[in-house]
């Protein structure tokens, strides 16, 4: 689908987009904890071994952060990726050396009834890793422009 | 509370957190996007000026992530701040120079049936900007511990 910009209009429930992969490394990990989520299990091996991970893992938002370049990229909105509301959950944590990829399934399909140029999509995405275990499991819902009109019709 | 460490026990519904305040540039947005969310609305003011949001705004994960930062520094809980699920909305974009700060709420208290040592704790989270405008609103469902009970007793 590279590349081709999609309207609501050219959308179906259950069309499903494959994202790229992304290796997250223990760096990664704690650059992102340095600034958003300072904990022990998300900043130091050693500390992070004595807590309820047993180790090193990635902030959940970490995780959804990396997922939302990954839905980016693969799942090529006109007029982009806007998201109004998103349920998350986080069935195990990223590790490092983890390499995440998405696979984003079209749920739902809601034209808007007062803003006729717009439709709402709820989209499924889920975050696995390597061992194709769920880390993420997403359900977003987003904003998506229809096709325009041509004017004058 | 600064420094406080709270247990499962220690907790009550309607029990609440305000947390310090955190601004937000047009360079962190766009730090931000460029590394998990590069659309043209978070990455440059021209091109924003077209978009849905009619100026640039910060990604909504970016919020979340601030958001985090908020929380993990004015909820002190035993054993940490760790999330298992996640509902958010974002009623209005973050703008560059928004000066953001969060309320935590207790909603609900569910002592584990099944891992005597914890509970789950449904915490409501507004994160405002400086004219009180909330810009997100998260449900998050965490993994707190109990007051740990004396062995041999």
């Amino acid at each position: 689908m590279g590349g081709t910009v999609l309207y609501f209009d050219d959308l179906s429930v259950g069309q499903a987009f494959d994202s790229a992969s992304r290796k997250i490394s223990a760096a990664d990990i704690k650059q992102f904890a340095r600034e958003y989520d300072p904990q022990p299990f998300h900043l130091d091996e050693e500390a992070a071994a004595d807590t309820i991970f047993g180790g090193l893992a990635a902030s959940g938002w970490h995780t959804a952060a990396v997922t939302m370049r990954l839905i980016v990229d693969s799942v090529t909105l006109a007029g982009g990726v806007i998201g109004a509301a998103a349920e998350v959950t986080w069935p195990r944590p990223t590790r490092p050396g983890d390499t995440l990829q998405v696979t984003s399934t079209i749920l739902e399909l809601i034209p808007s009834r007062s803003k006729p140029d717009r439709g709402i999509v709820k989209l499924r995405c889920e975050t696995r890793n390597q061992h194709d275990d769920v880390v993420q499991d997403l359900k977003a819902t987003l904003v998506v422009y229809r096709r325009p009109v041509p004017t004058g019709a």
